[in-house]
């Protein structure tokens, strides 16, 4: 079947959720490398913890508990002159420097529908894409809070269906995130990879929270559930169609 | 309500899943501290993304897989000589150097049963509390494997009042894990924490896997669901009671 739609996930693929490490740094200073990992780290353990608890509280609340714990586990007391400007940096984080450029082509091209489907609740995907501009790019912006589930549950891939009306076979998935990855695979989609910087060898020397957090999050998971491609940008999505 | 039975997590709790250590710089020498920590934090992201993904596969599986993850990770390609003997040594972990000394004084206490609920499947956790010499203090190990479910999904708790036929408000739950707390306590049991190492400070310098992993597992969660106690140690349990 061609493909109708090109799905991509957004924190991590279509945004640099690192993007908050500058402004993390100027409000804890030496504590910007550790504060930001800690808090990725826990927002989607806290994701698989709602869904593990059979409970739904969106991706607004985890993401602002997360960071109380990374501030706390690096000995910062929460308050709201630190949490308040780093969880609006959330709302506006930067995309990834092909991101514009990728979908502008897919768009250009035609004969696909391109959405985001993310874990974000609808508040914060609604400001994140007029922030960045991305809007005027996509079709839809589709959030797990239809199905209040967490990705990689299958009720949130099924969301594809209810909003664009594509079958399976009709969608390529797009995730830097192995778990997401995965819970497409697992789901029925065809899916691409995008290697954001798991393929670069470990450097020498002491390994720090950006390394482990590359490592868990950069390689490709052991459930059985591989990709049908690996890319290394968003802009080499277009030759795969 | 009097307590009538404390029911005890495994991994951490009792047994010290970093006691692969050793064995693990034997194999890998100079990749020991990444290895495990990759391991064990994987390790439970499977577990959690199983439940995600509706799927059962036990811990046995999901202990070897993640051994895989972390070694290549870690740039070691996994072989038989290195992924067998951990895997054995993870049948055989220490036990924490208190575990016995506090599970004696509890039962010659009296009045309480004492059990292990955990995620470990049937096969491992009977090797574990045997080649610990525990299972001759222990009324049960209770493995999630009769839920088919991964803590903290609320049908493994629910395995405690199934098999020892024991009401929530007369369960004392015990575990250093905070999500296996925030599970426990969303079931309804009375929760004791036992802080394993999370109250020290960090130390001075660069931040690596160990630490990283106290970070993430040894501080208390921010999902709203807190410990009735905190204790240092197994042996202060009795106080308790």
């Amino acid at each position: 079947m061609p493909i109708k739609g090109l799905i991509f996930d957004a924190y991590g693929t279509l945004y640099d959720v690192h993007s908050v490490h500058a402004k993390t740094e100027e409000l804890c200073p030496g504590k910007g490398d550790l504060i930001t990992q800690i808090w990725r780290l826990k927002q989607l353990e806290y994701t698989w913890l709602q869904t593990s608890l059979q409970e739904y509280r969106d991706f607004t609340y985890l993401t602002q508990v997360s960071l109380e714990f990374a501030l706390r586990a690096a000995g910062v007391e929460p308050s709201e002159n630190i949490t308040k400007p780093l969880f609006e940096k959330y709302l506006d984080l930067d995309p990834y420097p092909e991101a514009k450029e990728a979908l502008g082509a897919l768009k250009k091209r035609g004969g696909s529908q391109l959405a985001i489907l993310s874990n974000g609740s609808t508040a914060m995907l609604s400001a994140l894409v007029k922030n960045s501009g991305l809007d005027a790019l996509l079709n839809a912006t589709i959030s797990v809070d239809g199905a209040r589930k967490f990705k990689p549950h299958p009720d949130c891939y099924a969301l594809i269906e209810k909003t664009l009306g594509l079958k399976n076979d009709e969608v390529m998935f797009v995730s830097s995130n192995g778990f997401d990855v995965a819970g497409a695979k697992h789901f029925g989609f065809k899916v691409a990879w995008i290697r954001r910087g798991g393929s670069t060898p470990l450097p020498p020397g002491p390994v720090g929270p950006a390394q482990i957090y590359r490592l868990l999050r950069g390689n490709p998971e052991t459930l059985g559930y591989l990709q049908d491609y690996t890319v290394a940008a968003l802009t080499d999505l277009v030759g795969l169609l």
